[in-house]
């Protein structure tokens, strides 16, 4: 096809939009890709959709390659099916919700789970009928809080999901690794790097989950990754917990003034001041910190816990998040805060800044079996016969040399702190490293909760019905096209890797003889007939300087120029990613550029 | 694409799903092709969507070949927009509308006229950029009071909707017949018959309309049809109307005792008992009835209206909403229906049954300038010198001989009866009969209105702003799968034309040895290497009755059967619509079955 740039729908524009902080955004809209709609909701306009076609095409070939079979449901979905599993309530805010005339509750779906679920469940009974895959590439809604970065988080946006449904877990397994190999695949041809990292299937339920994220500065994700080749979500990083220490020979503790040292810092200059070690310093690491949390339930109400924590990380509350439910046995999602003064006000014993846990085990401030009744949940480092510096529960005292387990109890551990660079990777392939990425891809074992929920059963050999396993996989197809702009781009424009491009050559008409538009013309022809997507940029009156940025700002892998050279039968090619111009007889630019 | 029906996702029924009354509806779901997911709402399996995929091909291909370019706005859309133009009020209940999450008001899509009106005022501003014309193929949603029939009516549903962007009335008279002729070959390749009729374009506004109906006894759309070729939506027929008549020697009318006679049935043998006519008999359409009609306006205001029609006629309301407004000087959208007692209380005057406009110019009840006030409107039948048996309003009498411009006048004519089998066509193309269709396709010549309301001007070659006038074009895509359904079915199930068919050839082994499987699966390969879509029925264990029964049901036009032939090296290749049977040598099948 030949889209005339006379004709074609399509405008760019100097400035960048006024919302725009990442270059893909920017580019998308400048170069005339796809501009806004309302917040966080895009229209693709015709370049776009051309991108967009070629992405979910390669998407499509290997889901159907891993024997994937297409489908397509609805948007727009009753609430019935999200009720039975909860999802509903705990989507909380972000579920776009609404009512029909006859006052039904709808949804429009940010995920299949419950209708894939129902949808096997309608059609197949026997172990026979398993395994299969189903996907789809549709529509998803979620309200995000705050839409940003153009296509990258959207309100509105495409998604490639699938589901797998097996009889057994080793089907599950064999469903799992071939949506992963699927998706290296994927990411692969379409020239988009990405790092499988483990991470936590945290509201979606189930087991083992791999996040695909893209390695990038303007990502949101943060993930650690070791030189053995660990990768892993920051909230999936397991700690490695130190061995038991015997305290039988540890000194008794020692209860100091420390005034005016409501934080670490102040803290540790304080204890090297007053206790000085012999062999070096003290440092933020040998401080325990006892953070107080709110932890709000689908319901709304707010339950108290304390996180005993080294001093030298930061609780990350969105790792509390994700297990802190769990932990408190309080089912749903959960959202976690910074306890209020307001929280606070029953338990007059809490003084903020020298919080501890205990003063021995008879004099106990925190944990279910405690005078407060707080919960007391500790990072996994603080283990039997570590001692630490902690608050003495009294404005301006600290405790030194307060040995866990035998001066002071937990409820249970949590992982809920801040990976440091440097940490060791639980599988002991070394340091790890912190970088930043955006998820493109992510494959979960959701196991039979929603099997479970929805039941789901068929009959398996011996004629008794057992819950089907599942698995769900999604691929980000409009965020891909995002990362696709992020990755590929320079100062003067976007620059496509060839399989995505929107076109494959854009042919550029220099100078005004109707000879020069007349060969312009016949090349374009000549290069659909070999079957490429062409651009041509027949506009008139308009200087070969503009014409040249915005084909550098389309980012079309090859630029044709047909101009003064034609005189001696040669054209100019240029590859817009390295910039590596050269002339070209006119019978041969066809082989040229299809072949190079 | 070679889809095995031993693990392709499909089940097919032997039952009809309750709720379906349809024969197309019945068939998709039974032959799996599609599954309810909510009133209205439906999930498209496997099957399908290759039809729709191949539905939408078609489309496009025909909207590219008239130079349109294919966009693709959101589907869930801000507020704004729609209240300038007014729709936001005037869609009613049939808007679904919600919030988000910051309380903003948001809607689902039923058509795109203000979202490309304003992407191109945003990119566009010069007549040199115009023509432009945009399309997509894209969800739409309806909330619609009664979703019916599969996806005949859905809530949630595919529509290709296109819009023209002129400088001057005859672009856009350029834009529409463009239209015209690609909606023609669309229909022409999906195999559809369609008829182009007159409509009026209603709640969109603007002039120019034609509907492309399927004529079907299913359809919901009522139309007639000439036998010199004129085709019109009973809503748009204009009434051809009577010269006047010189009442100068019309004798005085007369008030009779008619008792028990409120209905047109029982005042025309009344009143060929009482006043019997010398040359032949009193009929319905010597009477004038008088309907009283509330029009509710977007505000919920009811305003009364009287309708003088001939007593063999009905007032047909959905012609009454789509002028009324108008009539009455309402704007925006309205509904209507019969009055109320509660509506008339204030109305002694008004004595049902028995209701007239007038006994004389001096004695006038209906109206703007009556005692009653309440505007009257009339059939266009009703010209000066027409003389008519009316009510006297008076109970148990009517008056005779009431001519109308002498004894009674009228504030407007409206066109708001049905048409009865036998008017005359407005061209004088001969008298019309009435037909029943469905609505395949839309093409409105929307004017100025759009590109008013939301201030879409381009710089004319004077370089003054100029209002663009624009067009909206739809052709229902879900809906094509199921009129092809309904078209091409028979008693054992459905029968695709081959260009809209799930696959190209239907392979059915039957019998139990490895060699027939083998040889079957070779010959799927074959037509796969041949650019076929191939459906292999590779099921074990099935007799071959239910293999046959369920090709029968899928509907792919061609049928090839692997048995006990193949011994002597011999296929069966049998139509699907004929129900031809061949044998065929397994050497010569590809060949056989993509040649023809």
């Amino acid at each position: 096809m030949v889209s005339k740039l006379s004709t074609l729908f399509l405008r760019t524009l100097r400035e960048d939009p006024v919302d725009a902080e990442v270059a893909s955004h920017k580019l998308l809209v400048r170069a005339g890709y796809i501009r806004r709609a309302a917040p966080g909701i895009y229209t693709w306009l015709p370049l776009g959709l051309k991108v967009l076609a070629r992405v979910e095409a390669i998407v499509r070939e290997e889901m159907n390659a891993i024997g994937a079979q297409e489908v397509h449901f609805p948007a727009l979905l009753p609430r019935e099916p999200y009720e039975t599993t909860n999802r509903w309530t705990e989507y909380g805010e972000g579920l776009f919700r609404l009512k029909d005339r006859k006052d039904a509750d709808y949804l429009l779906a940010p995920t299949h789970e419950e209708m894939f679920t129902l949808l096997v469940k309608d059609l197949y009974n026997s172990y026979k009928d398993l395994p299969v895959y189903l996907y789809q590439i549709q529509n998803k809604y979620r309200d995000e809080a705050r839409p940003r970065a153009g296509l990258l988080r959207g309100r509105e946006f495409i998604m490639k999901d699938s589901y797998s449904f097996n009889i057994d877990d080793a089907g599950l397994d064999e469903a799992y690794y071939a949506h992963r190999g699927a998706y290296l695949k994927i990411f692969e041809r379409l020239g988009l790097e990405v790092v499988p990292v483990f991470a936590q299937a945290g509201a979606m339920g189930g087991s083992k989950s791999e996040e695909f994220l893209h390695p990038t500065a303007i990502g949101e994700d943060t993930f650690v990754r070791s030189p053995g080749g660990y990768a892993a979500n920051v909230e999936a990083v397991t700690t490695v917990v130190p061995e038991d220490i015997d305290y039988a020979n540890a000194p008794a503790f020692e209860v100091l003034d420390t005034p005016d040292t409501p934080t670490i810092d102040t803290l540790v200059a304080a204890a090297n001041e007053i206790r000085p070690l012999e062999d070096g310093q003290w440092a933020a690491e040998d401080t325990l910190k006892n953070v107080v949390l709110a932890v709000i339930d689908p319901a709304g109400e707010r339950h108290l816990v304390v996180l005993g924590v080294p001093g030298n990380r930061q609780v990350d509350l969105k790792r509390v998040e994700a297990t802190i439910g769990t932990a408190l046995e309080i089912g749903g999602e959960v959202q976690v805060e910074a306890a209020t003064a307001e929280d606070l006000k029953n338990y007059p014993q809490i003084v903020t800044g020298y919080l501890g846990p205990a003063l021995g085990l008879d004099n106990v401030l925190l944990g279910t079996e405690s005078v407060t009744g707080i919960p007391y949940l500790v990072d996994p480092r603080v283990v039997s016969g570590t001692t630490w510096i902690t608050g003495a529960n009294e404005a301006g005292k600290h405790v030194f040399g307060l040995v866990a387990g035998r001066d002071f109890g937990w409820d249970g551990t949590i992982e809920c702190v801040n990976v440091l660079e440097g940490d060791p990777a639980p599988d002991g392939s070394g340091p790890l490293r912190t970088e930043r990425g955006i998820e493109m891809g992510h494959i979960f074992q959701l196991g039979r909760k929603y099997a479970e929920a929805l039941d789901l059963k068929v009959l398996d050999s011996n004629g008794k019905l057992q819950v089907v396993t599942m698995g769900s996989y999604g691929v980000g197809v409009t965020r891909a096209v995002a990362a696709l702009a992020e990755a590929y781009h320079d100062e003067k424009g976007l620059s496509w890797p060839a399989q995505v491009a929107p076109a494959d050559v854009h042919v550029v008409v220099t100078g005004k003889g109707p000879e020069l538009l007349e060969a312009a013309e016949k090349l374009a022809t000549d290069f659909e007939a070999a079957g490429l997507e062409v651009l041509l940029d027949d506009r008139p009156k308009l200087s070969a300087g503009v014409k040249f940025s915005d084909a550098e700002l389309i980012g079309v892998p090859k630029i044709v120029v047909v101009g003064r050279g034609l005189a001696d039968g040669l054209v100019e090619v240029k590859d817009r990613a390295t910039g590596e111009r050269k002339d070209v007889a006119v019978d041969q630019v066809v082989a040229e550029v299809s072949g190079s």
